[in-house]
C-alpha cells in the first residue's frame, strides 16, 4: 500500500519547476532507473518500448531509400581516431578510454565508439574500388559514449542509444542531396509520428559537427521555451575520404576521392516527447509513438460479465495496441497510473455501461470523454486516435509559433531572450564574434539559419554591420 | 574485372580444409568484414540482415511468453561485478576495463560488460518489493565484450551481438519452468526457423556457467563433425539475489529471496547456419531466414519484355522478399554471387521462356530446376521454398543421426573420436575426473546430459565404476 501511495502522489508541476517536473516523469512513469553507473541510465520496459517504436518506423523509412544496416566494433584504436584532425579534436576530450584486456595492458588504447565516422571510413577504405560500388549506404543501430559532466535521462547522459548512418557517394551534389534527403527524412518521422513541428536549418561554422563540411539540423521548442536540437545530417565533403584514402576509380577511369555523409538521430527524442506533450499529470505520448495506445479499465471489475466484456473490446480493437489492466488496484489508481504513462485512450467498461451497450473513452490530452456504442468500437476507437494524433500536432505548432519572436535590435533581443521563453528569429552579420557575444550577454545560442528565410532587417542584430542571413536563436537543452 | 574475377574464384572446398572453406565463405558471401580491431569484425549488409531477421523472430516469440525489453549500461563497475564470486572468477580475467574516461583516470575501473547479470540484480534490487512485482521477465538486446586470445569470424570474437534474458520469480519452481522454457524456445527456433535440429540437455557442473546452479543447452552439430553449443538457459537459484539482497515480501508478510535465471543467444548461431548448411558453392541459407528469398536474374535483359516481366514476376511474388539483379554482370557471374550469397531460389527468365508463358526456378540447396508457369508463380514458389525449407532440417537431421555413435567402453570412445568425427553418446560416472581424463586423452568434452536419456551401459565409459547417466561427448567450437 505505501508503495501505490507514493506513486499517485503528485508529481512538481511543471509551472513551478520544469526541470524537477521532467525528472519526476521520467521516474514516476518508469521510462528509466538510474544506475550505479555515473550518468547511465536503464531504459526499463516502457522507455525502451517507445524507443523499439521510434526504430521500427526510422529504420523503415531509412530502408525505403535504399540505407542497409550494417555493425561496426565498439571500440576505436586511438591511431584510427587521430587520423582526421579536427575530428579527433572535438571528441578526444569525451571518450571512454580501454587500457587493459584480460590481464594484460594493451599497447594501444581505444575508445569507446562517441561516433562512428573513422570505423565506417577505415572499411570504405577497403570495401570501395569502383564507381560501381557507390553509392555505399550504410546505417547501424548502436549505442554510443561521450563522458559528459553533468547528465540529464534521455537529454544527455555517458551512453546513449541511437542510429548512426554514414554514406559514400560518387559526387559533391549527391552527398549533399543525400545529406539534405535525411534531415527531411527525420522532420516528417518527428511530425508525422510523434507529432513534434521541427525547424530545418543549417548548423552555423561554430555549432557544426567536428570534421563536417557543412551541418544540417532540426530544432525543436519545449513546452519551457527551450529549443531541442532533435537530429542532424552532415556533410563532410571529402575531407575524411582524403584522411582516409578512400578512393574510387570514375566511368572515365580516374582515381577520385568520394563524398561522405552521415546523419544521426538518438533516445535525445525521448526527452523532446516528454517536454512537448507531457502534462502535470506525467507523460502524453502520441498515439502513432505509443507502446499501448488503448488501455480497458473494469469498473467493478468482479461482478459477472465485466473481465469478459473488457476483453470482448480489446479483441474487437485488434488493430490497435490494446492492454486490459484487470490488476486488484482500484480504478482511481489504475487512471492515475495509465495518465502517469501516457496512454492515450483509456476505456472504461462497467456493468451499467454493459447494460446500454456502450463504454466511455477519455483522451490523455484532453480527458474529452466519448460514450461509444460497442459495435462502433473499431471505426469510433480510431477516429479518436487520429484526431488526438493530429491535435497533439496542431497544439505543438501553436505554442512553438506563439513562442516564437522576431528581434530587429539587440535591446530587443536581449529583452526577450530574457522574458520571453522561445525562439528568437534575428539577421546575423556570419561573424562568430557576434554569436560569441550574444552566448556571453544572453546565454542563446544560434540554433539554425533556417530554409525558410525572412529578411528582418538589413543589419545584423548584435554590431548592426550587413546582415547575411536569418537565424534562430534561443536558449537550448 | 579484375575484381569480378577475383570473386567467382572457387573458394576451398570444405573436404579439403573446412575451416578455410568457412574463413572463405564468411568473406566472400560478404557476411563480415575484418576490422582493424584485433578480434572484432564488421557486420556487413548480408551478415547482419541475417541477426535482423533472427531478432525480428526470437523477440516476437520471447514476447509472446510475456518477456519485455529493457536496455542496462554496457560498463560495470570493478565493484559490482565483484558481488557474486563464482560468477566474478568466471569473467574478470577476460573483460575489457576502461580506466581513463575524458581526460581524467577513474578512481574504480570499468568492465565493458562481458554479460549483464549483475546489472540485472542491481536494477532487481530497487525495484522488487512485493510479490505482486514478480515475476520480472526482462531481455535486452546488446552486444558484449570478452577478450579472447584466439578469435574466429560468429564463432569467438571479443565482441559479439546477443540477447540476454534475465528474469525473477517468487519460487524456485518457477524459475526453473522459466528455464526450460526458454531452452524449448531456442530448440524450436531453431528447428524451425533454421532448419538445424538440436539436442536438448542440461551442463555437468565443469561446463555449467559461472555462478549458475545449473545450465541447460541446445548443441548442434556441424558438417565438419564438430558441436556448436547454440543457446544456453540459467537457473540461478536464489545465489543471486542472496549476494545482492534481492527480497520480496510475500503473500504471507514474509521476506524471501527471488529466485533467479538468465538464458542467451548469439551471433555465433550465424555460424551454425554456415557449417550446417553451406556448401563448396557458399552459403546457403534456409528459406525462413534468409534475407532475400528469391532473386530473379533476367537473361538477355536487354532484350525488349524482359526486365519487364522480371519485375512483373516480382510483384506476382509480393508475399515473399524479392530482387531483380538488373546489374550489367554476366548471368553466370549472377548465378555464381547469388549461390555464394545462399539465395534460396533463383528464377531465370529470358525472351524464350517469355513465349513459353514460362521461367526457370532453381533450388539453391539441391540445384533442382522446375519450370514454372507465370500464372502459377505465387502459388508454386511457396512450395518450393516449404519444400526447401523442411528438405534442410530432415538433410541436417540425417546427417546428425548418422554421424552419432555409441561407445561402450573406452577404447571404442577413443577409437570413435579420433576416426569418426561426430556426437558420441556413453555413460558418464558423474565425476569430474572422468571428464577431465576425457578431454586430456580426446580433445573431446561432454556437451550435455540430454534430456532424452539412454541406458546404453551401466558403467562409466571411461573409468569403469557405476554409470549415472547418458552424456552426448564431442569436440567443440
Amino acid at each position: 500500500m505505501a508503495k501505490e501511495k507514493k506513486l499517485v502522489e503528485e508529481i512538481t508541476s511543471m509551472e513551478e519547476d520544469f526541470a524537477q517536473w521532467y525528472t519526476d516523469v521520467v521516474k514516476k512513469a518508469e521510462l528509466i532507473a538510474y544506475s550505479s553507473i555515473r550518468g547511465c541510465m536503464i531504459y526499463r520496459p516502457l522507455g525502451y518500448a517507445i524507443w523499439e517504436n521510434i526504430q521500427k518506423e526510422l529504420d523503415r523509412r531509412f530502408k525505403e531509400t535504399g540505407v542497409e544496416n550494417v555493425y561496426m566494433p565498439m571500440f576505436i584504436p586511438e591511431g584510427l581516431l587521430n587520423k582526421e584532425k579536427d575530428h579527433v579534436e572535438g571528441f578526444a576530450p569525451e571518450v571512454a578510454w580501454v587500457t587493459e584486456g584480460g590481464l594484460n595492458k594493451l599497447t594501444e588504447r581505444m575508445c569507446v565508439r562517441p561516433t562512428s565516422e573513422t570505423l565506417f571510413c577505415d572499411l570504405y577504405k577497403d570495401i570501395v574500388e569502383s564507381h560501381r560500388d557507390l553509392p555505399k549506404l550504410y546505417n547501424q543501430w548502436c549505442s554510443v559514449v561521450r563522458w559528459e559532466k553533468t547528465t540529464r535521462p534521455f537529454l544527455r547522459s555517458m551512453e546513449f542509444l541511437w542510429q548512426e548512418g554514414h554514406t559514400a557517394h560518387a559526387t559533391a551534389e549527391e552527398a549533399e542531396e543525400r545529406t539534405i534527403q535525411m534531415l527531411n527524412l527525420y522532420a516528417a518521422f518527428c511530425e508525422e509520428i510523434l507529432a513534434i513541428p521541427m525547424i530545418k536549418g543549417k548548423k552555423t561554422d561554430k555549432e557544426k559537427f567536428a570534421g563536417a563540411e557543412s551541418t544540417y539540423t532540426i530544432e525543436a521548442l519545449m513546452h519551457d521555451g527551450k529549443a531541442l536540437q532533435s537530429g542532424t545530417s552532415h556533410n563532410f565533403g571529402n575531407g575524411f575520404a582524403q584522411a582516409f584514402g578512400i578512393q574510387y576509380t570514375s566511368k572515365e577511369n580516374k582515381l577520385e576521392y568520394v563524398h561522405q555523409t552521415s546523419w544521426g538521430m538518438s533516445t535525445r527524442i525521448i526527452g523532446a516527447i516528454i517536454m512537448v506533450h507531457g502534462d502535470n499529470s506525467g507523460l502524453v505520448l502520441p498515439p502513432r509513438i505509443a507502446p499501448t495506445q488503448v488501455v480497458i479499465v473494469p469498473i467493478r471489475q468482479n461482478s459477472e460479465g465485466v473481465l469478459d466484456k473488457a476483453n470482448e473490446i480489446k479483441e474487437k480493437l485488434g488493430a490497435f495496441s490494446v492492454k486490459v489492466d484487470d490488476t486488484d488496484k482500484s480504478p482511481g489508481w489504475k487512471f492515475a497510473e495509465h495518465e502517469m504513462k501516457g496512454v492515450p485512450i483509456r476505456i472504461e467498461i462497467g456493468p451499467k455501461d454493459i447494460e446500454n451497450g456502450t463504454f466511455v473513452a477519455v483522451r490523455r490530452d484532453n480527458r474529452e470523454k466519448t460514450t461509444i456504442r460497442f459495435e462502433d468500437a473499431d471505426a469510433e476507437i480510431a477516429k479518436l486516435l487520429e484526431t488526438m494524433q493530429s491535435d497533439m500536432l496542431e497544439r505543438a505548432k501553436a505554442h512553438r509559433d506563439s513562442s516564437t519572436y522576431t528581434a530587429k535590435n539587440y535591446d530587443e533581443f536581449k529583452d526577450i531572450i530574457a522574458n520571453k521563453p522561445g525562439f528568437v528569429k534575428a539577421m546575423w552579420c556570419g561573424e562568430e564574434a557576434c554569436e560569441l557575444k550574444i552566448k556571453e550577454d544572453t546565454t542563446a545560442t544560434s540554433r539554425c539559419m533556417p530554409f525558410e528565410q525572412e529578411e528582418i532587417s538589413d543589419t545584423c542584430v548584435c554590431c548592426g554591420k550587413k546582415a547575411k542571413t536569418m537565424v534562430y536563436w534561443g536558449k537550448a537543452y
